[in-house]
This record gives structure tokens, sequence and C-alpha cells, in this order.
């Protein structure tokens, strides 16, 4: 009988700065881990949250059954009954509060983009490597079935010598110009715009799938360069990019073509990417999340190409055993529990975070890239990424 | 601060039957009502699980931290802390658990098909008419975010006077030859084949969208018509159908034509109805869950006509502002949410669970309409509806 | 050299009865036999056209550079220059001029529904097997490339034993009230509505994919029950049915699933079809005809099943190689230039019209079925089909 | 009576260089011209085709039942028959023979890419100049009805202010590798490779849609570096690019992202572009051609966004009234005759060919960018285009 399992499954309490959109799929990770994996790795427990406006966390504590609440991350950091800190926090409270937890020798998750830029993201990586913590980025899309689905078959040789990344990042939410300038517009807070909120997702992918660019040339644009202050009729600068395209050499000699944008009209999440090899084409859009196209150049028959539209909804695909029977789809928030259950056993198992999750030096390397289009773009010319 | 209100919200014990793959989604709802919608109109607890198996069932309440388990149904129903009798049974325990719970005063909520037959689902009709109880079947496909907005569609006259419903629910989850004879494919035990599984979804949604059908003429076949016995090497008797098509009549005048089999190859959760109006047409596939494709007769441009790829996935659509931002799609089990919630206000506030909800009606006149194919497909004519 | 071949082709001269939309694509096809297929089997020539309004069918021959125009088809017929009668004429005239040119020896090729009734069909067929001539129904859609290669793929065995025919001819034609009154609309001339008009081509595919129907069950709608009469303010009533939808039992024990209609907003010109098989799906959709859907059970790469989407425009595929380089894509009338070409064949060779095309046996049995559709949906009960 | 009006039709005499796989649409278009259009803006005749292997040629002729043909472009051009000289010849051939033709008068429409580099582009450009004669540059697919109706929304403002252009031309025809070193894998005889070849295509289209860019960064590769010599067993060089991807900045401020690839696996004609603008998007791609897909941000009823699926095959769309009733697709071919008929329109009306076709200043333009291109890859820097 499993139920005294239960009483050797470890617990491990985690610590949530942010309360918000961000944090919510974390917490449902939390809570669910333990029905969805039977038995599961550790059993997390949600110890407190950490937020600015007291009201807010208190009520969201309530709400989400969590029987701490902090409004200074530095006071949570303390608490004795955390041994993970998961930082779901703006872009500014991330290299400060990280840095801190790991001297305290915290488990780090760290939501993405790592930093506002390359220098603080090194010193994060600093920091846990001194530490020995167990480390991850927040790259959840590792963890959609499909695109985990695709990393297997690239490494099983079945889309043979990479030739093409070709990937987009595009969605509309920015258009409204009635949108006000919230920390997401602004350069000394969120570091990039479309660059670190989207695009930064989707160049994890690229170096997940094919593997390290070495160089970018790159173009950035404002479409819309002034917002009204948050809660004031006055109007203040945009300071980061709407969109981000940049061309990419990868180590291995594949072309790298990459987009993000804000200003798409009726792209709602459409994270696309296409990856073309000497042997076989693979294409993915997140907005179809349970789905996988394959191309094989060979096929049994030999009339019978043509993209394989997969449904990654078989027990036997990634991550989706532990679900339901063949054929129900999986939502957006579920890639956050297999992210969280990786992350799990990496702590309990000490396993390596890396190469199916993303580590801190995945989310260093990604910042510097990132600099580097930017850079690109501002001198018109291709930058080398030196990390 | 909301988190008074804490205390001002009621608290709804749930009993459930059942502790497998049907029952798990239901669990998940339950535990997730207040995170998903806050304040929620109750806090439901799962006080108890049931099931035949006695360290399977443990194992679950252990697995869920659900507190009690029975063996035995009676002895749950009498359980005071219960509300609600949560029904995920197979088939042959729908009823007489039903009614017993009717008797007792416990709300029903009881997974499609509501019962093995006709007669079966009336008296369990009359028993909760009878106890005055809210009453529910587990349609729960009417609570998929673009479904609910297809009937909205439909109530505001967009697609104006409907002409035709046309729909299929075809997967091929039944093709393995190696499936033993398990209790789905005994008419004794599940009443119906793929019609009662699948189609009575179908036909729900033809009901909720559509109307009363008044006739139906149809055909059901076996295609496997021998399958090992559970554990056995000998052979036995597959005897209910693999599929059913129907052609309906419905009261407004509308055709309908319908359609389920567990032999389509390829079809992993198909469950497709396109709906032609005399303004417009719709279609949904629920294998992508997050779309609505709509198409208006009238358009502002007439040369932009064409079906709207629409992502049902805005704050403004139904069921989907307390989710995610704008183009985060939703899963499977999202809509045993939805349908929770529905039947916690309908019990709170005391609103009628229809026309938004399935009551028991709506589960028996889904029988009714059922047996009348069966019939139809033995008879070779066309059977009227009489409920 | 080929030139002298040219010599050596034997030429075969063409009368056509019409000139209107149904005619344009028959012309295009004798205009192009020696441009697509080089050497061409024949050549054909366009010897006569045929019509009643003298005006617009000498205007007809002159647009087209055809040499004689007639009003009277029993005067073309008599025209020693004419080999084979191509029948594009409405419905109420295909009978008596086909019967009149098999007595005169002429080859047949006559347009769907090849009568207006059993008995219509009957005598063309009994007079076409008396005279012993070639003879051939209009149903060019066996020769869109995408269909042949289902049918290729269903003899080989891809598909394996047939399960369910799944078909649909949906338009939205005739939703707009405006239109008159047309010949299209009335009984004693179309013989049927969109039964005839579309559902014939859709019941062709099933009977050449899958087999013979043995019996029918079916409901017909007239949806708009009057139009204004041509060019008049008065009403007349329509008296065909604006949809039919018709489930059928094969021969070979395959479920049959059928429906047309013109009245489906944003269905432009839907002709879809779904075969489901023990081993395999296969379904095709003419608003993209160039595309195959094609899923096999059984995958090289077991985790990458999910239906292919076979562009068929390869070499390697039916009909392609005298056409284009890979992916460029065909047009609907192209349909008829394979369908003229195989026909040319079966005259210069003497090889027999089925099983690639349709002879007037097939557009017999075609009737027979339609005929068996109406009357069940009158009696309301299963008819069998008797040819 | 319409037939008198044959007299009065003008009648135009074209000379082909070319009877391949290229010169056949052409052929096509001109012989179809009456049929589709009636009347037609003139009647063009192929009076001669030209090429260098004297049998090929002379079968062609017969073939297509062309009077003369010739080995010699030269004598051609001196054909007192011929009024436009249409230029189907390998990418080496384009300049000289339309610069004689020019000299001669004679009218041209010269396929893509206009010439090999920049130089002689100009060339050409400056003899149609002085000459005065009716020029286009063979980009068909401004031709298509669904790039027309792009062009017209933009024009009408329905996508509002452009700011991004998305677009691939991806292929899989260049990865077999035994493909030997043909022609067009020569720098000296093609110029470039995928770029020119397909690359040039899509270039066009952001000059037709978007307007003018301004500056360029690109990546340029070549997959496969050697093939072997034609009919030979020794191998040679390729010194084209298989693929290159371009970053834009167009003159209206809007951001382009341009890539071409002969090395896509399942990619059989992919030329796919996304407009995004400030009021809504449109996408194409030339495998779907009949098809364009529109999205507004502002519609009718505000839950029904979604990008329509809009067939474009309705009479009020670009192209299609002469052509079948709604619904009935076109194939690639079409495009040919649309372009042809614009042009005869603008030498016998004497109206501008631009700006819905290219003329070669078009054609010029785009070689200039092209080179810059390439001159951009291989500096790693940001290149300004300079007509």
């Amino acid at each position: 009988m499993k139920n005294e399992l239960l009483k050797t499954i470890p617990r491990i309490g985690v610590g949530i700065l942010g309360y918000g959109f961000a944090s919510r799929p974390h917490i449902v990770a939390l809570k669910r881990m333990r029905e969805v994996y039977w038995p599961p790795p550790a059993i997390p427990e949600c110890v407190a949250l950490c937020g600015r406006t007291e009201d807010k966390v208190k009520e969201a504590a309530a709400r989400y059954e969590v029987k701490k609440w902090f409004t200074d991350w530095r006071e949570m950091l303390k608490d004795p009954d955390i041994q993970v800190f998961d930082n779901c926090g703006a872009n500014d409270v991330h290299a400060e509060s990280c840095i801190e937890a790991a001297k305290r020798g915290l488990h780090i998750l760290c939501e993405k983009p790592l930093a506002r830029n390359t220098e603080e993201a090194k010193q994060m990586l600093d920091a846990v490597r001194k530490a020995r913590v167990k480390h991850m980025t927040g790259f959840n899309y590792r963890f959609v079935p499909a695109v985990r689905l695709a990393k297997e078959l690239i490494l099983q040789g079945v889309v043979g010598e990479v030739h093409h990344f070709y990937g987009r990042f595009a969605v509309d939410r920015a258009m409204d110009p009635n949108i006000p300038l919230r920390w997401i517009y602004q350069k000394p807070l969120a570091g990039s715009g479309a660059l670190g909120a989207l695009g930064s997702h989707l160049l994890d992918l690229a170096r997940f799938l094919v593997g390290e660019p070495v160089s970018v040339m790159a173009q950035a644009k404002i479409f819309l360069k002034k917002r009204r202050l948050m809660g004031s009729s006055e109007w203040g600068e945009v300071t980061v990019d709407d969109a981000v395209s940049s061309l990419l050499e990868f180590e291995n000699g594949a072309m790298g073509n990459f987009e993000t944008s804000r200003f798409c009209p009726g792209r709602k999440n459409n994270q696309f990417f296409e990856i073309n090899g000497s042997k076989g084409s693979i294409y993915f859009d997140l907005e179809e999340m349970n789905r996988l196209k394959v191309y094989l150049a060979q096929e049994t028959i030999p009339s019978i190409t043509g993209f394989h539209d997969v449904m990654v909804t078989e027990g036997s695909h990634p991550f989706f055993k532990e679900w339901w029977p063949t054929g129900h789809t999986l939502g957006w928030e579920h890639t956050f529990i297999h992210q969280l259950k990786h992350f799990l056993e990496a702590i309990v198992k000490n396993t390596p975070v890396e190469p199916w999750g993303a580590t801190l030096e995945d989310g260093y390397r990604n910042v510097v890239i990132c600099d580097a289009m930017l850079k690109s773009a501002e001198l018109g010319k291709k930058i080398r990424v030196r990390y």
C-alpha cells in the first residue's frame, strides 16, 4: 500500500515572491504536484507569499491557502521553513533577492528574463554557483509536451543536421494606446520590451533545440513612443522595444531567424518555430500547443509524405502519461507543473536541472544574447556572442 | 479586505463515487474552486471517496488529501458532512445510488450517460424531482468557452434560423483488438457503446444549441465482435455499438446529422459540430477546444468574408476572465471547474441549473433519444422521440 | 523526332451541347489536350457547339474558335465530323439527345446527374450498351489527383477494411432569396436539387472509393419554398430539395453518412469526405483540392503519428507529372483535362472507361441511389437499393 | 452581336525565348486569353518559339501549334510579325536579348530575376526607357487574386499603418544531392541562388505591398557545397546561395523580415507573407493560393474577432469574375493569364504597367536589393539600398 509512502516523501517548503498573474501558475503547480504525479518526487508546500501591498498579499494568501505572507522578501528569505525561493517578481527585483536567497542556501527558481542586463545576470549566476544550490530559470515552454518531443526527435537524429531555426513570438497585447506606461515599458525596470518578455522564451527554445548562437544581427523598433503615466493624464516615454528582429548564426552552422513583437494584430500567443534539417522538418505554434507538425523526408509509403499533424496527447508522448486518456488536451498552465516536478526531482535526487530544464546559466546566456541583439540593432552590424 | 469573506463563504461537502479517470477532473475542480474564482460561490470540500477496492480507494484518498473513504456508497451517503453526491461511477451504479442520495436530500451531480436505459433514467429524474434537490448531468462540454460562445451567438440571432446541425464524435480508442472485454463493451453494464460514452455528449450539445429532436433514423454497427475476457484468454461477445449514425429532425425544422464512432484512426477526441443558419455558420472541434470558427454572411467589408478563426481566450469571452491573459489556452479538464462553479452557484443561490447546465432532465431526455436511435437502427425506420 | 507523330495521332471530332458554365471546362480540356499530354492519345477537335439561343451560341463559337454552331442538337448529331457527343446541357435534355447520339454510333460523354430519374437513366444506359459506343458520365472529381491517390491507397490496402464513409457536399449558393426560380429549382426540369447537382458527385466518390450501397435511410428539406419566376415579380414554388442527408450501408459492411446542402453559409465548395478503415484514415476537402490528409495507424516512428498533410503535387502523384514542378497547385478545371484524356484513350485504344472513369452505368446507379434516398425521405424507412 | 468585335480586336504577335517549364504557362496564357476574357483586350498570337536545341524547339512548336521556330533569338527578333518579346530564357540570356529587342521597338515581358546583377539590370532598364516600349518583369504573384486583394485592402487602409512585413519563400527542391550542377547553381550563369529564383518573388511582393526598403542586413548560406557536373561523375562547386535571410527597413518605418531557402523539407512552394498593421493583419501562403487570412482589430461583433479564412473565389474578388462560379479554385498557372491580360491592355490602351504589374524598373530595383543583401551577408553590416 502506497499510503506509507506519504511519510517517506520529502516535503519541500517554497516561498514565492509575487502573487499576481506570474505567480498563479506556480501556485497551481505546487498544489497539484501529488495529484498529477503519484507518488510525487516531493510534496511541495507553499509556505509564504511576498508582495509589496499588504492587503493584497494577505488576501492572496487567504485565497490560495498559504499560511504566511510578507511584504519584504528579505524577511521571507529568513523563514526556516523555506528551502526554495520562487521568484515571480518584476524584472528589477530578480537579481538582488535571488542573490540573497542563494547566500542563504535556498534553491532558486526565477522567472524569465533572468535579469535586466548581462551584468545583473552574471552576478546571479555567480551567486548560485558559489552557493551550490539548485537553480532554474522559468523557461516553462521547454516543458510543453510538443516541444519536448521536438527535442527528443532532434536528439534521435530524425531531423538530421539542422539548417534553419525560424521562429517568431508575436502577440498584439501592446497595441492598445490606452495601456499606461507600466513598468514593462520602462527600460530601467524591465531591461527590454518584447525581447525580454516574449523573445527570451523563443530564444531559449532556439538554444534548447539547436544550440549556441555565435553571432547576431538585429533591428529593433518602438512603434508607440508615448503612453500615459500610470493613473495620470501625463505622457511618459516608452523606452523599450515593441519589436526585435534578428538573424543568428549557430555554432553548428545553422541559420537562425528570430522575431518578436507586441504589435501583430490577431496574434494572441503566437510563439512559432520551425526547424528544417537535412532529413526532416518540425514546426510548432503555442496557440495550438497540443500539436507538433513533423515532416520526414523518408516515409514508408513514398507518396504519403507531408507534415504529420501530431496530437501530442498519447501516453507514450512526453509528460502525458500522468494526465488523461489519449486526445484530452492540456492547457498553458500545465507546463508549470512539469517544470516544477523536474526541479523538485533535481533537488531531492540531486540530479542536474540541465539539459531538460533551464538553469540560471541558461538564463544568463539568454540575457547575453538579447543584449547582443540590442547592440547590433544600435550599431547596424554583426555582433559576436561572448559569454 | 476580503479575508473576512472567507468566513462568510458557504462550505459544501462533497462525496464522490469513483476514484479513477472519471473522478480526477471532478477532484481537481473541487480543489481549485477558490483559486480560479475569487471569491468563490462556495468552498467545496471533498469529504469522501468511494470505490470497490479498499486498497485503491484508500490510496486515492491519500493522494488527493481526502479524509474519508468508503467501499460501499450506501455508507458514504449517510455521512452528515456530505451535501452533494458526485457520481463518477460506472453506468450500472448511476441509478440506484443517485436515487438513494436524492432520498437523503443530497444534491446530485451525475456523470453521463445518466443511465443505461430510459427506464432507469426516468426513475432517477422522478427521484430528484420528488426530493427537490439540485441536480446536474455531467455534460461538461457545455462549459467549453467556445461552446458557450456558440450558444450565446445563437441566442443573439447571429446565426439566424438554424438549418443544420452536423456533428460527429469520432475517436480511435477501441480499435486495438487487445483491449479486453471491459464493462464498457457489455450492454448489461454500459447500456450502449460509443453512443452513450461519446455520442451522448454530442447529442447534448445538439439539444443545448439547436433544440429538441422530434424524430430519428439511425444505424448502428459492431466492427469488432469479440474481445478477450478481462484477465483471460477466453473470448466474450461485444454487445454494444462501436458506431452509431443518425439523422434527426428538430422541433424547429432543422436537420440533424449525428455520428459517433470509436473506429476512426487518427481521430483522438474529435467531437466536431457545425451549425448552419440563415445568417451564418459556426463550427467547433474539441481537439482544438480554444477555438471557434464563425462565419457571418454579412460583414462590414463585403470582400472579407470567410470563417473567423476565433481564439476564445479573451477576457470578454465566456469563462475566460478568471483565467489568464489573452491567448493563454485552457485544457480539457478546466471545463469541469466551470461546471462545478455553476452547480455550486445553483445550490447556494438557489438558481436553476438549466439552461446553461444540464439537469437530470437533460440526462433523461438524452437517454430517451439514444434509445430511440438504437430502436430505429434495429427496425430500419423513423422513430419519433417521446419523453 | 516527334513531329511526325502528329500525323499519326488520331483526330477526334467533338460536338458539345451547351456553351455556358458547364461547357467551358470541357472546351478548355479539348483545347489543352496536346499541350498537357505530349504526345496526346488523340487530338480532339471541337467541331460544333449547340445551344438554344442563336446569337449566344454563335458568339460562343467565335470566342472559342469553334467552326460550327447549331440551335438544334438533332442537326448537330448528323454532322459527319463528330465522333463524340459531349452533353453539357440541362438535366432535361440529357436523355433524349444521348439516346439519339448513341443510335448514331457516337461516343457519349454526359454531364451529371445522368438523368432526372431512374427510368430516363435506364433508357440511356440501354441505348449506349446496345450501340456499343464508349460512354462516360462527367463525374470529374474522380480525376482530382488527391482523390485518385485516395483510391490507389485504398486499393493497396493502406486504409485496411473500410468502416466509415463520412461525406458532405455543402455550399451556400442557394441562400440568396433573390435568386429566381431557375430550372435547377424545378423538379420537372432538374429531377432533384442539391442531391443531383452536388450530392451525385459525392455519392459517386462513395461508390468509387468504398463500393456499392445496399440500403439508404434519408431525409430531405426545402428551406426556401418560394422564389420569383424568372424575370417576373410572381412567385413560384421550389419543388426540389435544398438539402438531403442519408445513412448508407455498403455491400462490404461499411457505414455511410452522406449529406448535401445548398444552405451552409461560408461553405463555398466543401465537398468533403473521410474514410476510416481498420489500418488508417483519409480525408479530403475540395476547397483544398491539392491536398490529401492521410493517417496510418502504423508508422515508422511510433510517436510520430497524426494525419499527413500531403500536397498531391509531386511528379510521382497521380496526374501530376504532365503538369508543373513539385508544389505548383492545380485548379478545379484541370480535372476535366484528366477526365477527357482518359476518355480519349478509351476510344482510341478501345480500353474500358471503368473503373477509373465513370460510365453511364455509374451514372445510372447514381440516379437509382438518389431516387432511393428521396423515397426513403418520403416514407421514413430504410429503402434497399436495386439496380 | 459580338462576333464583329473579333475583327476589331487587335492582334499582337509574340515571340518567346525558351520552350520548357518557364515558357509553358506563358504559352497557356496566350492561348487562353480569348476564352478567359471575352472580349479580350487583344488577341495574342504565339508567332515563334526560340531555343538552342533545334529538334526540341521544333517539337515544342508542333506541340503548341506555333508556326515558326528559331535557334537564334537574334533571328527571331527580326521577325516582322512579332510585337512582343517574351523572355523565358535562363538568367544569362535576359540582358542581351531584351536590350536588342528594345532597340527593335518590341515590347518586353521578361522573366525574373530580371538579371544576374545590378549592372545588367540597369542596362536593360535604360534600354526599354530609351526605346519607350512597354515592359514588364514576370512577377506573376502580383496576379494571384488573394495577393491583389491584400494590396487593395492595404490601399483602402484596412490594415492601417504597416508595422511588419514577415515573409518566407521556402521549398525543399534543392536538397537531393543527386541533382547535378545545373546552371541555377552557378553564379556566372544564375547570379544568385534561392535569392534570385525564389526570394526575388517575395521581395517583389514586399515592395508591392509595403513599399521601398531603405536598408538591409543579411546572411547567406550554401548547405551543399558540391554537386556532380551535368552528365559526369566529376564534382563541381555550388557558387550560389541555398538560403538567404535578411532584415529590412522600409521607407515608411515598417520592419521587414525576409527569408528564402531551398533546404526546407516538406515546404513545397511555401511563399508565405504576413503583414501586421495598426488596424489589422493579413497573411498568405502560396501553397493555399485561393485563400487570404485577414484579421481586423475592429469587428462588428466584438467577441467574434480572429483571422478570416477568406476563399478568394467570389465574383466580387479580384480577377475572379471571368472564371467560375463561387468556390471553384484556381491553380498556379492562372496567374500568368491575369498577368498577360494586364500587359496586353497596357500595350493596346497605352496605360501604365505599374503599379499593378511590375515593370523593368521593378525588376531592376529588385536586383539592386538582392545585391545589397548579398553584400551585407559578406560584410556583416547594414547596407543602404541605393537605386
